[in-house]
């Protein structure tokens, strides 16, 4: 047997002694549920393109935001940080709006700024939803270009135009909303054509990587979708048997393979990370134009499994063991951490990185550095998870199956996460000592945590 | 490029013009939940055997037991047939039972009767539980070879021996039960030590094997796990990140790893067709000891989707299109009409066979025959699905958050299961035209439905 399995690549990094820094792709989606993927158990969503990306590279079981709504999380995501360390969370306002005066702050080192001072070139494309201010847009935050809406979606309703409530969502038009389509600073389309709006960012990151294939380049491409009101551009309509959150599910599907296809293509797969993963978890409140949580408990909106551990998966030929599973502890924090120790780049070490360096599970030779989880609404640490083990110290539902206030535990309602993800059998009573160890990690976290003061609260016109 | 992809197989059909008859494998688990898989997305049981299987062949999301639970469901895989048309079911006993005197009726014609008629070597492994009697077991009814155990793990309980009730199930020893193992009509060892019992039978599936590789065979490797108690061997102890349970399933994945080798090794994969599948839902009453359903509501005795919807493969290299999905209708009835089919054997045409022919499924040609599900629990209708629709006429729960007394509905409850798959948002009142077709769809059914007298109701001593 004789076989010559591709053309051999003449590519090779100037100085030939060290690596080539590797691109980074992050693909981001909204509201996506844990279980909203074929290749984590979706009966009726067909995603071949990110079964493909499993298939080639690993799929991360328990992988978590750091926030279950999606300002927190992005935030969390852009810096390496929990929110509360730099105010993009609030005990009152849940995420940026339209009338919001605050953003990300200017001395936070972005995932963009970070990998720019070590040479990538870098897009963002898509949902921003970290200030709509000039200074706070990708562009003044390590970004070369952007494309994309700042916000939510669903925000800028037009109240005198169809529908009015809750009916818009049901049969939404790119006309019930006025959220406005960027390009760098400047207001491009209003109201965005949310339909093709899928297939745009698609485009606009594919030519961005093929216009860059000297590399390196970092492209941030955060889908508007699946938060709603959903849409899915002609050629989706219609086409899933999940109905309209299919169709958009399917076509972010079809725009992972775009992305893939165009680094297979120009011959940079092996030197490029591609992450996917989403913001917080399904928003069921909406039915079916919410996703599903799969096994997991509840969604969007509360520190229960199925609000932040997200289907995310890791791809990067000849580097990640093909069609393989890690089960670690990984958070979208480290999605900043891994990336920028990958590049070659400065991990800030003048305030606390809660982000850690998920490289050793990647490439499938070490266990993850990650020991916990802190679950936060808002300000407030309302779990932890330790190793396998979780505490609930404050529950609060958002669907119809859990309360939707909050509610203290004392002592704190425990789960084995490894034996039961979704979260059934309360084990408080046969387990004190876990408990006193969590609390003493509790305790050993908030000592070193100083909250910022929020930006969400900042109301517009009184930006400082 | 040049490439050869494997040594040329100079295996050849007597008869060069007539397709050998496929060799085949139904592996048949015992409450195995829809969820249970790495590639139905459980994230804390490793299967890399079955997810290989699911690459290399068909992931079915969309197929369905015939009973929520065992003897009728076995009845079913075993004859084609609905339990209710042979009298393998009943309204007070659920299953057989060591005082049972009933069992599969002697005009049954069972997959292995059928395969036997056209030349196919047969052999049965593991549990049987279509009755204990001489004449109801495994080799006087179709199948050259028997190995296992006649009912459920739990049965011949030994109350005076180890903790009684419920606690015996959380620290399992052999010793606590009295269920004995069989080699055709003889018992051999009792009770059964059921820790190295998935071991035992998947030598004995290998060798059977390996002893007929002039084929065509038929193994039906019927585990007794995932079946509480559960048991590994040492091998497999403490080795899962999922408990007991994990441990139980991933000895499970080692064994369908064992059987595909063997395929492998000897040249017969391209040749032999094999399924994998469950008898019905997990046992959620028994917590982190039961399995766990996924996205699916309920689980085992109940007829909401946990109840019957089983994670289904099917592999048959070079005839079954690698890593394929398919979400049509199926059922194990189907595994049987189908197989028989493919061996080239009757199916019955003197009796109601309520098995369609899924071969255009597999090689991936056409739609599936299969338009509706019938929902049993003993001689009761409970739902029915026709298409993506599924009317409960009448629901009974088993677990915790669904009421254990049947309850009826008029209108039906009605879900789109393409849409829901979790069965959360009832549409009843939306589709009066839907609910008409599917009542008419119940009548026409119920026209042809003869229920024959329960076998399950016989006691010992009594039977005919």
């Amino acid at each position: 047997m004789f076989c010559i399995f591709a053309e051999p690549n003449f590519t090779f990094a100037a100085n030939a002694a060290e690596p080539p820094k590797p691109n980074v792709v992050v693909i981001f989606c909204d509201d996506l549920g844990y279980g909203d993927l074929g290749c984590f158990g979706h009966p009726t969503i067909r995603t071949p393109n990110l079964d493909r990306m499993a298939a080639e590279g690993m799929k991360l079981t328990q992988f978590y935001s750091a926030s279950p709504v999606c300002t927190p999380s992005r935030a969390a995501l852009m810096t390496g940080r929990l929110p509360a360390r730099n105010g993009m969370c609030s005990n009152k306002r849940r995420v940026l709006f339209p009338n919001s005066g605050g953003g990300i702050p200017a001395n936070e080192v972005t995932f963009a700024e970070a990998l720019k001072d070590v040479g990538y070139a870098t897009a963002c494309v898509g949902k921003w939803h970290l200030g709509h201010l000039p200074q706070f847009l990708p562009t003044n935050n390590g970004f070369d270009t952007y494309f994309g809406i700042p916000y939510s979606n669903d925000m800028d309703r037009l109240n005198d135009v169809g529908p009015r409530g809750r009916a818009a969502f049901w049969d939404p038009k790119v006309e019930y909303w006025n959220v406005p389509l960027m390009r760098d600073l400047e207001i491009i389309e209003r109201p965005a054509d949310q339909n093709t709006i899928t297939k745009r960012y698609t485009d606009e990151a594919v030519k961005f990587i093929k216009s860059h294939q000297d590399g390196p380049f970092f492209v941030y491409l955060a889908h508007s979708m699946m938060h709603v009101p959903l849409f899915r551009s002609r050629e989706f309509a219609d086409t899933s048997l999940r109905g309209l959150y299919g169709d958009a599910m399917e076509e972010i599907d079809w725009s992972v393979g775009q992305v893939l296809d165009t680094l297979r293509e120009t011959g940079l797969a092996d030197n490029t990370l591609v992450w996917f993963c989403s913001d917080n978890g399904p928003w069921l409140v909406f039915d079916t134009h919410g996703g599903s949580a799969g096994l997991l408990r509840e969604g969007k909106g509360t520190t229960w499994e199925g609000g932040m551990r997200e289907p995310t998966l890791a791809w990067w030929p000849e580097h990640i063991p093909a069609g393989s599973v890690s089960m670690e502890l990984g958070s979208t924090m480290d999605i900043y951490t891994t990336s920028l120790k990958l590049a070659g780049a400065d991990v800030p070490t003048d305030r606390v990185v809660d982000g850690v360096d998920l490289s050793p599970v990647l490439v499938g030779n070490g266990p993850s550095p990650r020991k916990a989880v802190f679950y936060y609404r808002g300000y407030q640490l309302m779990a932890v998870r330790m190793g396998p083990w979780k505490a609930h110290f404050v529950t609060h539902g958002s669907y119809g199956s859990e309360p939707r206030q909050a509610k203290k535990h004392d002592p704190p309602i425990l789960y084995h996460l490894d034996h039961d993800p979704s979260e059934k059998y309360p084990i408080q009573n046969e387990h004190p000592d876990v408990i006193d160890k969590i609390k003493k990690l509790v305790l050993e976290h908030q000592s070193q945590m100083q909250p910022a003061p929020s930006q969400l609260e900042i109301p517009l016109g009184k930006t400082k």
